[in-house]
């Protein structure tokens, strides 16, 4: 296994090259694809990806493409949100977001260009030519899945239509496990399956990111609320208590995806490494 | 071949059985999905992959998944297309459009939803197993760099840039080829792909969906041209000018497009009733 930052270094030079040319009428879209693609960002579902490639025994070259394609998604997934139709927010990283700095039309399009994009670089001659016809199906197919309807979008909408609404947990844990958890699922069973793992190792590979998945979306509420408080410069009992609870069950999670890496021996380590750095993370 | 409703008619059952379930926390979704994309049209786009496919000698069954594939994507970019960032438009074939019907967020989300399930649908184990997965790869790979930076979301782009300037024909039909062209040319190639076709009728179908393709975006401005006059009560001579030599320019494209059908010998006259009927349209 190499380390996070190898993975990310590597992605980091790959996501570059996957870019289109930033020429042509369409100067300004490459401009605002790259703008968010590269401006910088955790990679942690890419290194997914490439992690659970390798712990498979596969090459990393097969996973490289699906990597980069699945940051891309994450990428037009928050050009997206923060138009002002959905989180009207206008920082990103510190950075004006895309829309700012832009205009939303273009933000809108660069969002669809980089959705859009992410299927071509894992649909073309090369990519096939290297992971083989019917792994290159089965892992943009994986793909597809979990970031539309019965996942990523899907959660979007479920969240939209209960924000105002008081929910029970399950159903919370349901909304966010489309929402967030489909993502970073599909990008570590996209890495077994590029790698040709089994049944057991792909089951093993989507328990663990279920559960980091929840624990991650919990996280950032936690980290939200730590925000808004200081921002209101007020304290109440209440959410102190809920997010040492919410806190409590990060933990827990991170515990039980801990649990499920058994099949993976030497591989083992890296990923419970991840696991407690996501669980532990202050933004 | 069969006749064009006939196509149509397939088309319209198997997009309906193609949508997500409209049930569940996403239900809105759903709805917003099937709302645009059921709505008529003309359903020129996967008429055309149909009709390849079976001029080409292939298996209409084969080729309706990526057929209806081809009617989301382009239900997809007439939704963005009129939100408020782009278009702003209220209205879409006399319907509210889909953001006035949902709002913004759903319609932006409704749309992204029909860009993912159009490759959802493609490259899942059904269709995979009914295409091939080699198949199955190239059409896709072709879809997603029609639609994407290189094609459809790169014209959009390239059109709202020079909106405010004044271009010369050979860049104005270049912006055409890609906002426009490019999905007609991918729904025509796919049709072909599916059937394992040589690349002579490869290149006869792209060339005769270039040409029909650019005619069909001259004949949207005329008509925009007419409406827009109709509503202003006025007419100029320039533009009355303006509009004949556009017909003529129309006129021209379509006759080349069917001289490009030759190597279809018995299908060429389905081909050839479907380009002056698209050039003769009034609406």
């Amino acid at each position: 296994m190499h380390k996070f930052s190898e993975y990310v270094d590597l992605i980091n030079k790959n996501l570059f090259k996957y870019l289109p040319k930033n020429e042509g009428l369409q100067k300004i879209l490459a401009e605002a694809m790259e703008y968010t693609l590269l401006a910088g960002g955790k990679r942690i579902r890419p290194v997914l990806t490439l992690a659970f490639c390798e712990a498979c025994g596969g090459d990393l070259n097969k996973a490289l493409p699906f990597a980069c394609a699945i940051e891309m998604i994450h990428s037009y997934s928050l050009i997206h949100d923060d138009l002002p139709c959905m989180d009207n927010d206008d920082l990103r990283k510190g950075k004006p977001s895309n829309h700012v700095k832009f205009g939303e039309a273009i933000a809108l399009l660069a969002g669809d260009a980089l959705l859009t994009r992410a299927f071509e670089i894992i649909l073309c001659n090369e990519t096939c030519d290297l992971a083989g016809a019917t792994t290159t199906v089965a892992a943009a197919g994986c793909l597809a899945h979990n970031i539309g309807f019965y996942g990523m979008v899907g959660g979007q909408v479920a969240d939209l239509e209960n924000a105002e609404r008081t929910i029970n947990c399950s159903k919370l844990n349901e909304i966010h496990n489309l929402k967030t958890g489909a993502l970073i699922v599909a990008a570590s069973k996209i890495g077994c399956i590029v790698a040709q793992a089994d049944k057991i190792q792909i089951d093993a590979a989507t328990k663990y990111s279920e559960l980091i998945g929840l624990a991650f979306q919990i996280m950032d509420d936690i980290l939200d609320a730590d925000y808004e408080k200081k921002m209101e410069k007020k304290l109440s009992y209440v959410s102190v208590l809920e997010i040492r609870k919410s806190k409590e069950i990060v933990k827990k999670l991170t515990e039980e995806a801990i649990k499920s890496l058994n099949v993976f021996e030497d591989s083992k380590n890296f990923f419970e490494n991840l696991a407690w750095k996501l669980s532990k993370r202050d933004k």
